[in-house]
């Protein structure tokens, strides 16, 4: 296989599930995460290492990065909210995992009930137990709430800048940065990547929107203009932000490798084993709001993915 | 009034209302054309100078017309399929009158019935119909499934630009490039459109996109980067492809004017009256299935339109 112009990291059975009410039973997880990597998707986000007390849906997390690290071609990603969480994924074959820490004070403190300063300790922390021998997973800072929040409103990039500043400075191997409310325009995000991509050089990883006022795949397009080549986005669009009903949630997968692929940007995924994969979901998920437009139009006629 | 960075050229009660089943009132039309102009819309397209026995909805295009060009500071746009639908638009005070000209020999066939020469034939009568004194308004050719034919599949770049060559030599005053099915994508976009501007130079006029693939909004940022300033585009997204059940019509207004102000680029749109101009629309067609993410989830929190 060769490498994609463009990788795109799955990130529906995290970010979706963590925003549905609805418990996917642990083997229907197994089953779409298999079918996301059969249709070529090379990094997946499989779960998050949160206190299952706090959200019920990643109490299988274990099982669920235990099954996804058997198959072929796939980075494994889990998510950990705190130090406590990266002990956990230590003691699994987790490739990688992400901590995310906001650029709004006020979201912090409400998502991760920690003040920033402490999120980028609890990022140290975790770069210590590595280094002394605890883990061997790679290392991002998910810098999230970059493009706005919805507690504090505007947030500054001097203030996202800072914070790519200290995540490197804190050791992570990445970094990638987050419109976590669906905030972002494509000026700003051209904006904001630039100038991270001068403090992080080739730190600097994935870009990843919410679509929840629809500009994701013009914030995608964006982007890689100015050199992204790491994209996150999530099956169906699942997930959706609680405070913006009937809005869709991330970037919708299908629409976003339409695009690039018609684009001529190889993105390694098979459409109608991405269609396939959607099924399983489907299935999985029964009641459940599945967004996304290719899904429902359909490939164009004569259409050629990218060679 | 300063003049808008981008004029956003709203063509529900047209594009929209051909695509609905359901017949609008006279009245509820009238109500919703001036609730659009009150919120700032400065070029509507407010019908089709069709045969009503082919499209029912049009049946009152005179009414429609007349009430249009009464309200202050708006541009009032026609479609007219062909040469007799311009004489029944010269009777009018209709500002600009768009014939549909398609790059798709088949596509031409099948939605005017006419070969794509007969069609420029129509557009050079159209002209000399002016010449003559028989008409005052604007003539614009609208280039349609210039990216791509549900018949044929692929269009060429080389048979758009052809075209385009050959409405300005035609002595249109305007062209504008239309991805009728939905299967234009950035990169073409970029392509066709700079490709355009070395032939039409400032008579090259509107992009119009369908959102059917949900690449809409990308389009749109890609054909504002090679210069486009004029856009079509559809509140609520109204319309759709009859080809694609489920999947939305044209770019969405209001989804489109928020990531224009986001950028900073001013559309001289109000947004209150925008979603004011939206419930008029929801409540003249009842049942009807109305697109949009800026309508469901609101404007981020201290969001601020461009000065």
């Amino acid at each position: 296989m060769s490498d994609p112009d463009i990788l795109i990291s799955e990130v529906g059975p995290r970010d979706g599930l963590q925003n549905t009410k609805i418990f996917m039973p642990t083997e229907a997880k197994k089953r779409w995460i298999s079918a996301l990597a059969a249709a070529g998707l090379r990094e997946i986000e499989v779960c998050s290492f949160v206190n299952p007390k706090l959200i019920a849906q990643f109490s299988d997390a274990d099982e669920v990065v235990a099954h996804a690290v058997t198959l072929p071609n796939v980075a494994v990603v889990a998510l950990v909210p705190n130090f406590k969480g990266a002990e956990r994924a230590a003691k699994t074959a987790a490739r990688k995992i992400s901590l995310p820490i906001s650029a709004s004070e006020a979201h912090s403190v409400s998502n991760v009930r920690k003040t920033i300063d402490e999120q980028v300790a609890e990022l140290s922390r975790i770069v210590e137990l590595r280094r002394a021998g605890g883990a061997t997973f790679e290392i991002n800072g998910g810098i999230s709430t970059a493009f706005g929040c919805t507690i504090q409103g505007e947030v500054k990039q001097a203030d996202v800048l800072r914070l790519v500043e200290r995540v490197v400075a804190a050791g992570a191997d990445s970094v990638s940065i987050a419109d976590t409310v669906g905030y972002a325009n494509p000026k700003q995000v051209r904006e904001v990547f630039a100038a991270a991509r001068r403090i992080a050089g080739a730190k600097l990883d994935a870009a990843h929107f919410h679509n929840t006022r629809g500009l994701g795949l013009a914030n995608c397009l964006a982007a890689i203009e100015v050199g992204v080549r790491s994209l996150d986005s999530s099956m169906a669009g699942l997930g959706g932000c609680p405070y913006a009903p009937g809005a869709s949630g991330n970037v919708i997968t299908e629409d976003l490798v339409f695009m690039l692929e018609s684009m001529g940007l190889k993105t390694g995924i098979d459409f109608a084993k991405l269609l396939d994969a959607r099924r399983v979901l489907e299935d999985a998920l029964p009641g459940a709001e599945f967004h996304g437009h290719l899904a429902k139009a359909g490939l164009p006629k004569g259409f050629k993915e990218a060679a």
